[in-house]
């Protein structure tokens, strides 16, 4: 863990630099309520005052926090400077903004990043009547731009442990393929996907009453919602989304597997069909990933593929990044609608994670979707989830 | 978990009556992240897109979410109009505000109660660009009442799940206090007391690499950090700060023990003197608990009683709520430093759970500080948990 906060908190440095951004402050309290969601990769630990971390250009990682969390935060080993203080962080915080005298200081908000928008409306205002009678206060701009890097770029550590969390998904897929019998209820597969999940001492990637979601043939909900007691039947599919979190890390990938019936042994042509296209949008998508294209040009592909063959336009983005979260904000390879704000216009970058999950739900059919895990490379793209590429016979 | 959140969302109807607020808006998006702190006691799931959970003075209860957790809202039972969107939430907004016409609309922001602050900023930007040329945005105030309201005055499911965690913690001190022997370090000592929260299935109120805080002897550093290797030896005291987390709900109890020496069979006049003054100031302090005193004025007590004995000021607060957080935010029973806002001047109410938990800290004694937990009431403050009025010797 702490391995990871040393790595973040240097390459937080060179990315100021990279950005040309003088100071970037991480202002908190009580963060067991909930906190700045930044914290888990630059901090690790709660914080109960209101406390700043600062990370410079120049390369200063200071931690002022309350006096008896000094220990805890020098424990980090990621800040050279703690400032311990007992009754308020104010004359403190003024010290090293005076001694720094930063052009720019950057905050966590962000409209259109959750991940960059940690700083609350309320502590702000704390913030920003500190700040009051200084120049500090003209100087302040979003980090999101520091944080999407930070949560995208994954360090060499980060990238092996997402891995072994793709591994992990795939042995467990495996075993359910071999478990899955006509007549059990989408619930009771649910219930042994997630044994299989404590089983491996791993947790869920997201709540575990809907991971895996589990869809078994058409007359069942799409998205976010619980399994229910919708019996599998022999003619028809049976779609999951699911992923593990493994040493703080995530995956997330849909597959989609066919149940033989006496009259039809094999997934029927609309069926093949709708599969064939969807493998074949994750492709013409893949292909055109490269460093620097926007999302909501890769989505564009992907759509497009679907609208040739009939199908209508899936009501979502085709994919997001994954990291500590199954769902880690920042560029998505999405629409631009409003719901994503300005994210799909954001470049994709060097070792970002993404999804690709393209999905046609028909009524008749069900659910036919595939999600695939890739890595943004500096030529172009590879998979690093196995892709589906033929039908699963149960 | 569905009954608290009924109970909650309806307690939140009388709540704006009360305070005559017309409107409560709660306003998140991709909740796994963090999420908004009152989430949890209103909702109880997790929402991905821009969703708003509205609560009027007439009593509807509104959930505007994404299309896909249409059901997931549903499922709730606790609002009474859900409202799926697919690609803007601001039209469906817009319509149930105009219908509305709320005079005052509460948004979760406050510069001093981290609980009722879980608006961001960058989410806080995207709200008044939906409400620009309305009316609306020139009725926005701060939700800290409300909130702190429904966090504070707790049901009677409420009281009862933070009751069986304060017997929960009693039944743990006592395997405690069996089990430790000298030359045992504070490791150890913590180690099994999480193996005794492990066993009852239970989880610890907070971060567990500090719960408990195990103090021995007057060596180690006191306050948030974690145990050490310092060994108890006869002769010295024993400091726990410890809770449990039961069913969403916590408790936190300081208790302080006696390890007897042939030499000190038990504590010196100097342990006594001290133990007492802090058993005093307690006593003082609730005896003077009614609903409508300020917390300062609470907190004053208890640190006048130990000055009395010459005794120095502790640097923290007499006391703080607990509920579903062992710092359940809100009102305060504390000075007012800034750390603390304002909240030292908030009335208790009934229905609250406090702390109170006086510490002296001496460099030849050690940590001695108890912690109880009361209920404020009718007509003043009862004991939660058995006070401890002597030393527990070992």
């Amino acid at each position: 863990m702490n391995e990871i906060i040393k790595e973040k908190t240097m390459q937080a440095v060179s990315v100021l630099n990279e950005l040309d951004i003088d100071l970037w402050i991480t202002f908190v309290r009580e963060t067991s309520a909930g906190g700045d969601p930044v914290l888990p990769i630059i901090y690790g630990r709660d914080l109960t005052w209101q406390s700043a971390l600062l990370i410079s250009k120049t390369g200063e990682r200071i931690a002022i926090v309350g006096g008896f969390e000094e220990d805890t935060a020098v424990r980090t080993d990621a800040y050279n400077t703690v400032i311990p203080y007992h009754q308020s962080i104010q004359p403190h915080l003024l010290e090293v903004l005076n001694r720094l005298d930063p052009q720019t200081i950057a905050l966590n908000y962000s409209a259109d990043d959750v991940y960059s928008d940690g700083l609350s409306v309320g502590l702000h205002q704390v913030l920003l009547a500190m700040l009051k009678d200084t120049p500090y206060a003209n100087r302040i701009i979003s980090s999101e731009k520091i944080i999407s890097a930070l949560r995208g770029r994954k360090t060499p550590t980060e990238l092996l442990r997402v891995k072994a969390a793709i591994d992990s998904t795939s042995i467990i897929y495996d075993k359910m393929f071999n478990f899955v019998k006509a007549g059990m209820s989408e619930i009771e597969i649910a219930q042994q996907m997630r044994k299989f999940v404590d089983e491996a001492g791993l947790d869920t990637a997201w709540e575990s009453d809907h991971c895996p979601t589990v869809n078994a043939g058409a007359e069942t909900p799409a998205g976010h919602v619980s399994p229910t007691g919708t019996q599998l039947k022999p003619g028809e599919l049976l779609h999951f989304d699911f992923g593990v979190k493994q040493d703080d890390y995530c995956s997330d990938i849909q597959r989609v597997a066919y149940l033989p019936s006496d009259e039809h042994p094999t997934p029927s042509p609309e069926l093949d069909r709708a599969f064939s296209t969807i493998v074949k949008a994750i492709q013409n998508a893949v292909k055109a990933i490269k460093p620097g294209v926007k999302g909501k040009d890769i989505d564009a592909i992907a759509r497009e593929t679907l609208a040739q063959e009939g199908y209508p336009e899936f009501m979502h983005a085709l994919g997001h990044q994954v990291g500590r979260q199954a769902h880690d904000g920042g560029a998505i390879i999405g629409p631009l609608w409003d719901r994503y704000g300005d994210t799909p216009n954001w470049p994709l970058e060097v070792g970002q994670i993404y999804t690709i999950e393209p999905s046609i739900i028909d009524p008749d059919l069900g659910v036919i979707a595939l999600e695939e895990m890739i890595l943004v490379t500096e030529t172009g793209a590879e998979f690093l989830s196995q892709p589906q590429t033929e039908w699963i016979i149960l």
